[in-house]
């Protein structure tokens, strides 16, 4: 019997840049029932947000902003020590721009999923998760629109959050290893990242069937999760995707955005 | 008497980045009823656009979206030969980005007035004329809102918003000399730009009695002006902008915004 | 028999940006003789420009500067309305920033060939083909290095650059159609770009047997060229090298780096 | 009696950025030995720096390059977790690029000089202390130039640099305070930055004739400095640059570049 009705699967999407590319998004539109897609400041030009804001309308895929520190060059992947009223106002600067790119698509921002070191910040750095969290906040009083923060369990940000009374879906990863804890297993470390389709698709069946995920050392971790994420960034994500999918519609578990 | 009731006076503004200031936004504030403020894009870093729209805010002043052409590095004064299709986005991006930190200031973006270059090339560039109308278009099919674009008299944009209904508000120059044919006489000859504020306010006193301005030859030019553009970035800004203020209100002009 | 003894074969390399790749440079350094390395402006980080240079140097890949105007989101293909005085320092800037990179990778820049809309000026913009060259000058005066300049046949800048003995190595495209002036098809008409690779063979071999390309209209044009240019972003870029370097071989000519 | 016969006294130039402009460059080259020229990350368009290079040779005063990380909207003021590969060829880039315009304007770049975060990571960071001095390395086996590292004293990249035979020149600040254990005064805590000109005269005066510092609770710190800190940003930056001057030529210790 599955642990839930329904899960959301997300990715990240809208990732070129100018003229380089980045990941498969017509092929996750498929896949996935909500779409974090760039803000600009790690990647995503207004031109290719258009376009993958529309194919996601087109989809029927739920859209959540993925807001970064600005660092072009890092991908949005190195930590940046901005100041809690400078990275507040990033943030909102980003998911307005997003927002209104989002309506001229007939579609809106309905959640946000900062992206790389921001989202390692939202779980662990008391001012940036303060500031992410204050950045809804004022778009919630500007637009009465209260959008769900979409992090790891266990998020600092998500402590704020959920005191203002804003949503905070949780997601598991498909694809990584976690420790006893229920925190992921370093990327640096052997085993972090599980490439093995079968693999996966036992994880999530399991997940979905009983709600558990077993860590590396073999402890059985209860989690409730919202949403699964995957990766749109490697050759087999497309693959994987379908793997999941299976896996989840074997166990009765249907899919559909949390936002 | 008066040629007309009121006018609007518009200026720029939120045009630090970072570290670096420009301009004498608080003291412009107390001067203008419209300010241009930036969008990032060339200038305007998004902490100091929401203290810049919380004072404009503050001060009853309309707030206007003054997107340019993606160039820090040239302060948005260089024509970048952008496709249609981008530069839609570009501006897109950031009227949205602008009003939503407008809106968590308690205030809203009522036009735009692009920048620098991309002001010019509203004038006289067919393709990025039409891409900044079609950012109008798409900004006022996604919110329901028709933001009037603010040129010089004569804009190629002009004609092609109004075939679409959208206000098409003119503006002159307080401090600059005018061609026979209304234009105005370029930066680079000796005249272009009239420092003495007698001459200026005389200027304006003359275009607020009779409607009409002289040209550098002595030809009497009528024009319909919705707004003066003032310059905050000089350090006699402030004088210049009571003299203009003085010869209006001694006209019996009043002083409002026009959006 | 050969119309000349050896040619040059260039591409672009070091175009990816972070995280963003493009193009197969450690393919094409085992096909070219010289190598155009991005410079930072439209492409190329740091740290990715050293790692190509290494292996430029590594493979007895000649390695030229690949400056561009400043202009990431455009990739350098949109012209930049910059000042001479701006773009000489910042071609001089890009250009010193490279060969420092390249000193440290043991190799040095030893020619220099203008990207994309930058490239196209050097043909055709007066005040923007002079200060490409004032910033060869500079260079040349700072180091006593003459870097010759790779332009296509009839470049406003190679008049320039030959008054001041600068040396104006030419280069052909392999897969590109030719107008009976010598001038490139545009892009954007039909069969611009040829993709058969045995045309392109075939037009190389004409070329290096009698010294002539045969235009789109059948006219055959006398062009002297020191180098063919290759592209390195298509999937059949691999095999098109190798088809044009066995035409060359073939033929009897040599490839060999003309700086 | 003097403690030394003569000391440097640097300040940071070239920091304006395209339209922006900040410090009072001019100025203060009347006043220092040695200018520490910002490259391009955190500030300094490559023209602008052409002109502060030009007018620093000319004025005699001796060039140090003053890189950053890549952070213009934070002035490099902020923290960015860079990898220690990226960040040295980050460093290497920038030292090159000034390098490079320096001999273009008949001086060259003789010292390096990490500019805020980046001066910070320097001091207590070890991968980013490892990474800066890893550039110097590479700069001094291509060039055969080996630029001393300016620091404060007690950095953790001074102690790499001295194990690799690069010279540590030592600086102390005219105006900040200075806790018992050598360092500085956070900037967060009231009297860190010492604005009184008499107050910074007697300072510099009393080190010039005892080579030592009071800190702020009276203890006596023996500090043997090579370079004096001033900062050009202020209004009264002036006035204080000659106070120093005089305290010491009145010392009998003479103004004279380290490098």
């Amino acid at each position: 019997m599955a642990a839930q009705h329904s899960i959301d699967l997300n990715a990240d999407l809208g990732e070129s840049f100018g003229s380089w590319s980045m990941g498969q998004d017509s092929a996750m539109l498929g896949q996935v029932s909500s779409a974090n897609i760039a803000c600009g400041f790690h990647a995503g030009d207004p031109q290719a947000l258009r376009t993958t804001l529309q194919a996601a309308a087109e989809a029927g895929v739920t859209v959540g902003a993925h807001p970064a520190y600005r660092d072009l060059a890092g991908f949005g992947r190195r930590f940046v020590d901005a100041s809690a009223e400078e990275l507040t106002a990033d943030v909102l600067y980003q998911l307005s721009a997003l927002d209104g790119l989002a309506a001229a698509a007939s579609t809106r921002v309905r959640y946000i999923k900062p992206h790389g070191a921001l989202y390692h910040a939202c779980h662990s750095h008391p001012g940036h998760a303060l500031a992410v969290v204050d950045a809804l906040s004022a778009f919630a009083e500007a637009t009465g629109r209260v959008l769900p923060l979409l992090l790891a369990p266990g998020a600092l940000a998500h402590q704020i959050a959920a005191e203002r009374g804003i949503p905070t879906p949780q997601e598991i990863f498909a694809d990584r290893a976690y420790r006893p804890d229920g925190t992921l297993v370093s990327r640096r470390e052997p085993g972090a990242v599980v490439t093995h389709i079968p693999a996966v698709a036992e994880t999530i069946q399991r997940y979905a069937e009983e709600g558990t995920i077993i860590a590396e050392d073999g402890t059985s971790l209860q989690i409730q999760a919202d949403s699964i994420c995957l990766h749109g960034d490697t050759p087999s994500a497309g693959a994987m995707a379908e793997a999941v999918r299976a896996a989840l519609t074997g166990a009765g578990v249907s899919i559909e955005s949390f936002a």
